[in-house]
């Protein structure tokens, strides 16, 4: 399977993760997503869907000490999940398995953070793709639902749970969250200045008490336009990706 | 009571309100409420909470052939709705009641286009005013679950609801709207540049089946602070307040 891989960077060098060449590929998401997480050493994180592992790891080398989860549907992601997470020298424990159908000590613990990227488009809504792989990390076909259902089971009291996805689901995950989690905060994130936020992160706490918050759109490339070689990003943006710094949600 | 009262200018003159002089007072918000309704000539509108009629009939204003109807608890406010709406040559039916428990024939209505601008802050948890009028304005005891529940039942098949509310209560008015009204689209304000917005309307339509959508956020006054005299209007709700122009909500 080697020669189908791509061994990249992330956090400017600090991490590289073996990918799949046209499979699923990490983006800029899950980096962002790990950088949101409040989390300090010792603490626990299961990463529902990780893939090859991207926010997970990424959360990882932030904060030594973290001790991680993961849960894949897709044997081939969780055994690279596996080999990055030995390559970086991060102990971290994967598991193969359905989320609506964990194994019985994942049910029966609870995290100190939960993150989740769930696919963005609902199988039956987009084209497929010819990669099963790619087709299930694009438009799984487990329903969002479930997602929330099973974060929010795993949440550990005061414990966070954190989501990355597409703002047109928003509406769905703030109906979930509804009177279960609380101390919510929605952060935006806009493409370009002048556009509507097509992204949002969404973080929440078991037991958390604090108003709702909505923060300003965070902007994640400068200039209208794509105009000149290279990346673009906006120094907060740069700041994670580059360096490896955390993003705190919320004011 | 005229002792009492102040005649205002709305709408760059074009419609003048009594309002009393120390009690609630309509500012920018139900303006901006009215403004954002997307009604045309002939529909119909209920007002919740109408108070002394601004939105409503600013958006009468704007809108002529709006059948409107205002639903006030306070009489007081509701004989200053009348009184605006007959000054200004606008017919409305303004009814003295809870909205909880509206008269009959309203409750076997249905409206193209329902508004409400709730108080802001729930009594038992802001300090009173001495004013009961203001304090019922400002923070009533009608829980913000009844005004949704009231006017997502009297929005009529196509028609929309349209609120403005502080940004702590948008997960609540989300939740609410959840599974019952389609098509929504949120839309933040922002006081100043570089803020989080502390106000949001949210609009939804009885049977819209479009995409959740959340706007950038549309900002207030130009500059980090307010550093000259007279308002500093961004273009967009100069346009507004003082232009009557519309303000049509998503992209």
């Amino acid at each position: 399977m080697t020669d189908d891989l791509t061994r990249d960077a992330f956090l400017g060098g600090q991490l590289h993760l073996w990918q799949p060449r046209s499979g699923y590929r990490a983006g800029l998401d899950p980096v962002l997503l790990a950088a949101a997480v409040p989390a300090v050493s010792g603490q626990s994180l299961l990463d529902l869907g990780c893939g090859a592992g991207t926010a997970m790891l990424c959360a990882a080398t932030r904060v030594p000490g973290l001790m991680c989860t993961g849960i894949e549907l897709q044997d081939s992601y969780a055994a690279l999940a596996r080999r990055n997470a030995a390559e970086a020298g991060i102990t971290a424990q994967i598991h193969t398995a359905d989320l609506r159908d964990l194994p019985l000590d994942i049910r029966q613990t609870q995290y100190d953070h939960v993150i989740m990227n769930p696919p963005y488009f609902e199988r039956h809504r987009g084209a497929t793709s010819s990669d099963p792989g790619r087709d299930t990390g694009r438009g799984g076909a487990t329903p969002l639902a479930d997602w929330l259902e099973t974060g929010i089971r795993r949440t550990a009291p005061r414990g966070t749970l954190t989501i990355i996805q597409q703002t047109a689901r928003l509406h769905e995950i703030l109906a979930m969250l509804y009177g279960r989690l609380g101390s919510v905060i929605v952060q935006p994130l806009t493409a370009r200045p002048g556009r509507a936020p097509n992204l949002v992160m969404v973080q929440a706490k078991l037991g958390g008490r604090a108003a709702f918050q909505l923060s300003q759109p965070l902007i994640l490339h400068v200039g209208a336009i794509h105009n000149h070689d290279g990346d673009d990003y906006t120094p907060a943006i740069r700041a994670v990706l580059r360096h490896g710094e955390k993003l705190p949600l919320g004011g």
